[in-house]
């Protein structure tokens, strides 16, 4: 089977190819804004591996590029969840718009499976209210959940319209190395430039779940191989919650930093538009038979070293 | 008040706009694709009337049009889920992007409310099951459903990050007076074509909700008056549901034909992409106070009465 990976060269896409490059032909479509080759570099003259630069808002390249895939995996989209907040139709022009001609090159070539990277951020803010794959209604309130829920519709009335096979997945915060955004990510940046000091967006007390990304690409793998609905949502997620002040102890432990003065900006949440308290129901995928085998501290800890190692 | 209506000279928006024009100034933009300056003949020269011919997709000029007016109710979209089929971007274009931009114009003008005509589409294709308005996962089989999903959750966004308040109403199917679409419209059509047979298209027993418009507008006056959430979501519709051999009925017998030979083209649904059965749970609205006074036969005989004789 030939794979279609989009922002296959970003954070997730680029484990993902670790996963599957021996296992058959696969193109990468990135246009290395987030990206970067050097993530994939191990595999760049891998006989499997096929790469095109470009952008998915270019339909007719997008078109020709999948021509004979039969799986897409689909990546790209803004990564930058509080920019898409200063600019009200960045994510529907590099999610919705992006996505629609993923799908539309998929009914062109008659592709015949596409996973799809969703997130908590449909299900809106409902404080520490579990949220599982049936919950309603969906009332978001960043425009880059809007983005993931119109994307889920397209995908949705595409695979029922065409007898594609749809794989959702509603993921919590994914990290891990190569990480290009997120929390850890920013301490370690923060901390780099002043280590008496650390500005914590919010009150510390914001609480989600972090799954590493290597227990993302396995539960990739295992919702692909294991449903076969027109279309197959999941949560995906760590078995538990962390704190953005754990988090920030984690970073100073790892960074061997001490007397760290911790400085909250204060307020419920980081910064409008973020959904402060996730709690994803993960009943469904338990049921299937998958586990997160790091706990989201493990989870960030692990990330946070692997970061700090790729300096 | 001063309140802004796209979609205003159509179907429905002109029956709002009978309902509104003695309460305040009221501005129509419409591009009379599908709706008529004929349907507001009695208001052109009401002190509070304003139209504005233009598209939506031109931004600049929805932001200039709207200046000054409070409340938003948006209308306009693709009124064809048939057509929206064939063209697999066509919802995404005259549904998606259009209503942000109407709600981007919101932003720049301050507006404070927004009414948004949602429909029973985003629930995808679940049977005989009824769908309350926290019924979930959302897979529509539609584009046209997949774009109402997604204006959802745009107007939502828009909502919570800037204050505005939303009224999103799930509808089933609107029928009366100006109709320009749909089964009993259609039903007409063919008989005053060839009076002898009627083609049904699926096999009849497609069962569904139909509301009449003055229903429709008195729901959403009332849920306008009574509610304030961030965004209030609302299925709308009659109580009953009606089977496609029986609007095949109601039609011939006012026609005051007989005879006619129902000659169905078979199949559970009348084309790709339709959803035969809709079941929509009632019990939010009832509990707020409202309820349609027609039921579903008795509001598709008053339409196919009024559609025969506007001729």
């Amino acid at each position: 089977m030939r794979t279609f990976i989009t922002g296959g060269a970003g954070f997730i896409g680029s484990h993902m190819v670790d996963a599957l490059i021996d296992q058959g032909p696969l193109t990468v479509f990135d246009n290395l804004s987030s990206g970067s080759l050097d993530f994939l570099k191990d595999h760049l003259d891998h006989p499997n591996f096929n790469f095109v630069k470009g952008e998915l808002s270019d339909l007719e390249l997008v078109v020709k590029s999948m021509a004979g895939h039969e799986r897409v995996i689909h990546y790209a989209s803004n990564p930058d969840i509080a920019r898409g907040m200063l600019e009200t139709d960045l994510d529907l022009r590099e999610g919705t718009l992006l996505t629609y001609n993923v799908l539309e090159a998929m009914r062109l070539n008659q592709a015949r499976e596409i996973l799809y990277t969703s997130g908590s951020g449909i299900y809106g803010d409902v404080g520490t209210l579990p949220t599982a794959e049936d919950f309603g209604p969906l009332l978001p309130i960043s425009f880059y959940g809007a983005s993931k829920l119109a994307c889920e519709g397209l995908l949705s009335a595409f695979c029922h319209q065409y007898g594609m096979t749809g794989y959702v997945l509603r993921m919590g915060n994914v990290v891990g190395g190569r990480q290009t955004h997120g929390v850890g990510y920013d301490f370690i940046r923060k901390l780099k430039k002043d280590s008496h000091s650390l500005e914590i967006l919010g009150d510390g007390t914001q609480a989600k779940s972090y799954v590493h990304v290597s227990d993302v690409i396995a539960a990739m793998l295992f919702i692909m191989a294991n449903t076969s609905d027109p279309v197959n949502v999941y949560n995906v997620a760590a078995d538990d919650v962390l704190d953005v002040t754990s988090i920030a102890k984690i970073v100073i432990t790892e960074m061997g930093l001490s007397g760290v003065r911790l400085a909250y900006t204060g307020g419920d949440r980081g910064w409008k538009g973020d959904v402060p308290q996730v709690r994803l129901v993960l009943d469904k995928i338990h049921s299937l038979g998958w586990q997160a085998k790091h706990t989201s501290a493990q989870a960030v800890t692990a990330s946070v070293r692997a970061m700090l190692s790729e300096g």
